[in-house]
């Protein structure tokens, strides 16, 4: 879903703490090579520390890549906090502030798209813990995105009778599509165009209301 | 996107000429494990025959599983071929009879998901030739579906404004994020509640047309 700013391997890395700078390199690098792809030994180089400081803090590759995600997560519900949390304005333009902010996110990414989707759909063939705990962020941003469009709902911005948990679900997942194909092309164009699709049928919906 | 269905390694199996059926075997295998967590070893034991004859007809594994996803489009362009081109049924009944029949087919194989998206998703990190291939396959598919958009166009089924070829490209990515969601969760749900909200999208952008 929403990427958080990157870290980068950038001046002030050294100032972090080794176990956070490993996070900071290992979502970098699952983003681009997926979690079967990565190699411990690629995140000890990024981050200049020998293999026994690595197990000092994680039992192994499987319990750091799920710390990644939850930081991922972490800093996702933060870029919800801003932009849903913003009532200045309408409750889908909140959404639409999110969205946009995750776009601008990718952006410094250089268009690699979504690391829960990445390993969801990279591990959720084979791999149960990866499959559940996925399914879960998703859920969790669907929730939060559910209560925007209740909001919405309740000013009449969109149908009535709509089902805002159902309809964040979907918006979830049909963001985390364009995401990829985003990743695809290194481009943009496919996030904003979904958001502005799913925006406009909503926006649609309530006006069927008043006819 | 659009999964065929996959050949099991059932009893007719043998019948098959090797090349082929490595080819299903691989089909099967990519879509649970994903490229790297795949071993040509597993694709032998289950074909029951010696490495010489996997290399005997490919010349590694990138070049395998490509000819994988040829096998894998050919099919799904037998299922554009068969529902878009049943002219009984109205132009975006078709779009529909195609997603239906593809989510009849991920049942088959336990949701699952997309090959194409997985690999999409997965590889385009790292690797430009299934980064290529895999967009230049989902435009393939989107051109398509554009084909039957604009006949609805021009039926006034969707609105008259409306841009075939943008739109089809939308179902296709907001088709393989519900795919992602129904492999997480092994449910056929997302898909056609995805399928639901866009042909219902396009249907009141149609009545827009009309007031």
């Amino acid at each position: 879903m929403a990427a958080p700013s990157m870290p980068d391997a950038g001046v002030n890395a050294k100032s972090q703490p080794t176990k956070q700078r490993l996070i900071d390199a290992g979502m970098r690098l699952l983003l681009k090579h997926g979690y079967n792809g990565l190699g411990i030994q690629a995140v000890l180089a990024e981050v200049g520390v020998p293999k026994g400081s690595f197990y000092h803090h994680f039992s192994d590759k499987e319990e750091f890549a799920l710390q990644v995600l939850d930081t991922y997560m972490d800093a996702v519900h933060q870029g919800l906090d801003a932009s849903l949390g913003d009532t200045s304005r309408a409750p889908l333009a909140r959404i639409r502030f999110f969205f946009e902010n995750t776009r601008d996110a990718y952006d410094q990414e250089g268009f690699l798209g979504c690391l829960i989707g990445g390993l969801g759909q990279e591990l959720s063939g084979v791999n149960d813990v990866f499959r559940q705990k996925i399914d879960a962020c998703f859920a969790a941003l669907a929730e939060r995105l559910a209560g925007s469009l209740e909001e919405a709902r309740q000013e009449g911005a969109i149908a009535r009778d709509s089902n805002p948990r159902d309809l964040a679900n979907l918006l979830v997942d049909c963001w985390e599509g364009a995401a990829l194909r985003s990743r695809l092309r290194r481009d943009p164009k496919p996030l904003i165009a979904m958001v502005d699709f799913y925006l406009g049928a909503l926006a649609d919906s309530a006006q069927t209301d008043i006819r």
